[in-house]
């Protein structure tokens, strides 16, 4: 190393360029001897691919709810749940391509709103330095590496999230809402309901400003499906029978047990993509370590929701009861979705295991006050959806106030918008459909199909009081 | 920086090797102070995980198509529906494996045939170069980086198309073709038909030469799946009773629409890795781009089929059909295939909504003209197929006359071979059960087992016309 | 290039300085002339994001599992396999947290043991680099990077493994065996009996040092569930009425053949994860090509499987057999498990072919000593097992005898220890449920729910000897 020194000290020229050569070296390789940092394309390449795998496994989360409520409905709804899931998919994925997108993340704040929305222009498209890479043009690649990640990547990792919301809606209100009001509702819900609670909070605006922690959208996402549900579960009522004369609740099992428990599996398995890849970039070991860690504790909540809503829901709802095992899966992962970067792995079983048991005293709960909802979603998402925002303060010093103002902020928003909009819909179009059809079920009444024509069925018993 | 100008212009020895390691790093490294390239080992990374990971994707539609057709069909045909889906994707590996991949890739031209066919050699392996790399023997490296992926994750990635075409086939025929006779033509099908197919197009052959452009098999894959159901479907006829003498069709509903509707997200699914795959590379940014920009036009198309498909129903088929929905997703998918790297956003929404009019509009031609397709495969991959190929033309100025050439060439060689095939099939060991079969189910019939054995069915109405 | 052997002969300083740099550049970046190697931290990022991709396609396979064995079991007691499937899931992710990581890994032969075990201290979680560099301190790259993956990810990617091996038990022991009981020994097999095992091999421990040979887990994983089902059918007993008096067996035909079906697909696609991402790293063009091969084989095997088992089924089980086909894949997997990396593709081909008859003639052993394996768990996973295990000496020339050995320890101390657990669980908790609840089915006898409750279901022939 003696002769480097000398070369350090010397003044000839080309001493002095070695000199350079050294500090370049310095700046660029060092590292290289401990380790070699992911390159800018690379991290590129990384991030983009992140989206698009996790994206995509989160597209799949819509067939597992397309499954779990298909099962859980009255056969003779289930062909109509069906429908109503591929077509929600499809108006979403448009809906946040034609208006929700930019809505939720272009400008958000630079409109002198006080960044409560982004902008109101038509289709998000990819950036022009993508175009230019992919057109051939080889100096549009700093700027495209710069951003980090393909633009489009990222706009199909956010639609599948809206995508989710408005799943959540779809099984609440199942057997009794009617489809294109269900259209509609949906439409406004992605292109404009999400997108502003988005722009709130991962847009960059207000909420993010003060400080609000929502990883993966225990609020943003499940919650806002939840209060949209709730809204429309109370301006739609309960489905005929549901409630009885005499105070009871009529019992309506899922129909068909092992696709619930697919779905369950669906949800579970997309839940990986859901909060892996709200990690929003896999370009350094950082990013992989962390997002190892939030799927360990997606995984723990999980596990530990199943057992504790198991557990639990002999003393609550009287008897072990699988359909709540499986929504304490979901509610276990819901809770755990507002923080599972920051969650120690055995704070994440605790979190799972309580919002488990949240969501079995919901599915109670709203039976005591008469609320219908047929697979149990707004305990599941909005409930654990409350209980996880929350618990990031526990587990990680969170702001409360910041917290519940959020929560607050989000649900007032929603469930308003939403009641109002519900409340339009049934005074123009109508939200529900008639008796007669609702007795005969929406398949043959509405659709003129069945699900399972060729299967004997058992006759239902009577409604006492419709 | 005028030290170095100083050193550029010395003429001593050192100062020279310092331009020298300027230069290289000039070549090398300068590209960092912007962003750094992707290095050629992780880009074979990058390039082979696509194949493995997009590959494992497609595998999945295996399972799409056998949930999609054996819940389509009657309950008594459903268990053969399984095994010759289950069948026909282990063939397809074998087929592939043992003759069709080289027969579509290796010395496509070079054998004076003008670039028909590639090579009867049998067994298709990974190169020396792969074999020696794994073996320790690093002076391999250089050679397998070059070549850009690993050859047996193209095989792979290959494999699972074949099995897609295939796939096609089971769906059109369901419900009274024989299984060996089924089998015995998927065997032609995936060592020979699609292989020279393939060899003309993907494989480098005349089609190719020309210019022709199917990105992911509008033509390549769906419509040769498409030629070849139609094909069989001429020769076997249809159901019996399908076609009533009265000049009426009978309803044949699916008979489980939950399991069919799983089939559709399982290939909305594997879509994404269908045509991100076909990138063929994720080791650049601009390959990443790319695929997002594939992928989100895959599910636009998707969704507007979606949506164009249940709004035309009602016109076409005389009631808005859940089926036809299903299907205008598959025929969306179809028809933004052959281009979804080219085709700007919007026009995947328009090119997908076509495509699912033309699918829906063709189900109710294929039961004018009396050809019985039980799940719908030739409108929702030939026709859309043919309509996706021709509307590269469009959006991003191809060359017409040759894209219908390929879909010419393609179309007659494939259902001209695939119907002398299926009449020799059926003078020699027969194509059809025997009716007293059809009439049982094959289930019962041929297998001797039942799809749903402990549950109760509906009597079958009578036939009024065998 | 003189100019540059002028300097490497000169003594000059700046000379001198220029050879270090030119040793350098050839130590860093020589290789880049002809491909760049993969850096560090991008063979980090790979390496983790491997564990974490075909991590999540290996938990995907307790869905398959569910499927198949709820498929399989007749409908009154489907829910219940749903119920434990979810529920053991549940518990191997928390037990092997809580206990079995570390007793497989952590000091595996370093506490005197003779690499019997590893350490009994509670909770596994990410290693001290790993939370110093997610917490923002650099620093802690070098040794992050060092450890070539995110601890956790393996964590993840391990424990998705013992699920696997839980899941061939509930297969097995469907129709009869108690809820509880059930549990418990799921807790010991995930906490205890499976890392003893995985101690032994995969950690490191004396089977591993004498040379073991089991790539991912036709023994450790698959032979390990056999056993203990194995066990476990043996202390529980056959079904009531599954062995009559006159010494024939009554069909149990599977009640939903196409969510077996779905169950199978579902594994297959897994089983991608499960051997490719055995690999345990991406990071190198090497990994990529080896992961690549594992795949082909894997499928190859697969497919091999369902073709062998079918034509075998004839003449050995009296028809061609549908189950039998299905069962013949998943032999084909796990007979491929033990040596994917090191086999010639046609060897794969051959070994899963043989690995499905095996499967076929164990079906029809075990109904002649009697045993009652449900699901065909103990021929696909157990018999298959030990062939794959074995058939990695006739490809890769591996010793026998350690091979053996290893087949005979893993057995003893797997069969003996559940067959004592099974035991006691048997004398205090009972394993089995009452005969009156077996016949009503455990779903309304012990859940007081129903698979379908909606449909209409065949009345059950009488038992003749219970």
């Amino acid at each position: 190393m003696s002769v480097l020194m000398g070369v350090l000290r010397s003044r000839h020229p080309a001493a002095l360029a070695a000199k350079v050569l050294l500090l370049l070296g310095g700046l660029l390789c060092v590292p290289t001897v401990a380790y070699a940092a992911v390159d800018g394309e690379t991290q590129f390449v990384f991030n983009t691919f992140l989206f698009i795998i996790f994206g995509v496994l989160v597209m799949w989360m819509c067939a597992g709810f397309t499954m779990l409520e298909s099962g859980s409905v009255r056969t003779k709804n289930a062909s109509m749940i069906c429908l109503k899931n591929i077509g929600l998919y499809s108006i979403a994925g448009l809906a946040y391509y034609f208006i929700g997108y930019n809505l939720m993340y272009v400008g958000v704040g630079d409109l002198g709103l006080g960044g409560l929305i982004g902008s109101f222009t038509l289709l998000y498209g990819p950036s022009a330095n993508d175009i230019a890479l992919v057109g051939g043009d080889e100096s549009a690649m700093s700027a495209v590496v710069e951003n980090g990640y393909s633009t489009m990547s990222d706009w199909f990792f956010q639609m599948v999230f809206v995508a989710t919301a408005a799943s959540i809606v779809s099984g609440a209100l199942a057997e009794r809402v009617k489809m294109w009001s269900f259209f509609l509702f949906t439409l406004a819900l992605t292109a404009i309901i999400y997108p502003v609670v988005g722009a709130w909070t991962w847009g960059g605006g207000w909420l993010s400003e003060l400080g609000f922690q929502d990883f993966a959208g225990s609020t943003i996402v499940h919650s806002t499906g939840g209060w949209a549900a709730l809204a429309g579960a109370l301006v739609v009522g309960p489905r005929l029978g549901k409630f009885r004369r005499d105070g009871s609740v009529r019992p309506t099992p899922p129909s068909n047990i092992l696709l619930v428990t697919l779905g369950v599996f669906i949800l579970w398995f997309g839940w990986f993509g859901f909060n892996g890849g709200s990690q929003l970039a896999l370009g350094s070991a950082a990013d992989a370590v962390a997002i190892s860690h939030v799927l360990v504790n997606t995984n723990l909540a999980a596990a530990a929701g199943v057992m504790a809503a198991l557990i639990c829901s002999r003393p609550i709802l009287g008897r072990m009861d699988l359909f709540a095992g499986l929504n304490g899966a979901i509610a276990g992962l819901v809770s755990i979705t507002a923080g599972p970067d920051i969650t120690e792995h055995y704070w994440a079983v605790i979190i799972g295991a309580i919002g488990a048991v949240v969501c079995t005293a919901g599915i109670k709960l709203l039976e005591k006050i008469k609320v219908d909802d047929v697979v149990g979603a707004i305990p599941a998402h909005l409930m654990a959806g409350i209980w996880g925002t929350l618990a990031v303060c526990i587990v990680a010093g969170g702001n409360f106030g910041v917290q519940l103002l959020g929560i607050v902020a989000v649900g007032a928003f929603v469930f308003i918008v939403s009641w109002v909009l519900w409340w339009v819909l049934g005074k123009t179009l109508s939200v529900r459909v008639a008796p007669q059809v609702e007795r005969l079920g929406q398949d043959v009444g509405e659709l003129g199909i069945e699900a399972y024509p060729e299967f004997v069925l058992m006759p239902e018993e009577e409604d006492d009081d419709d």
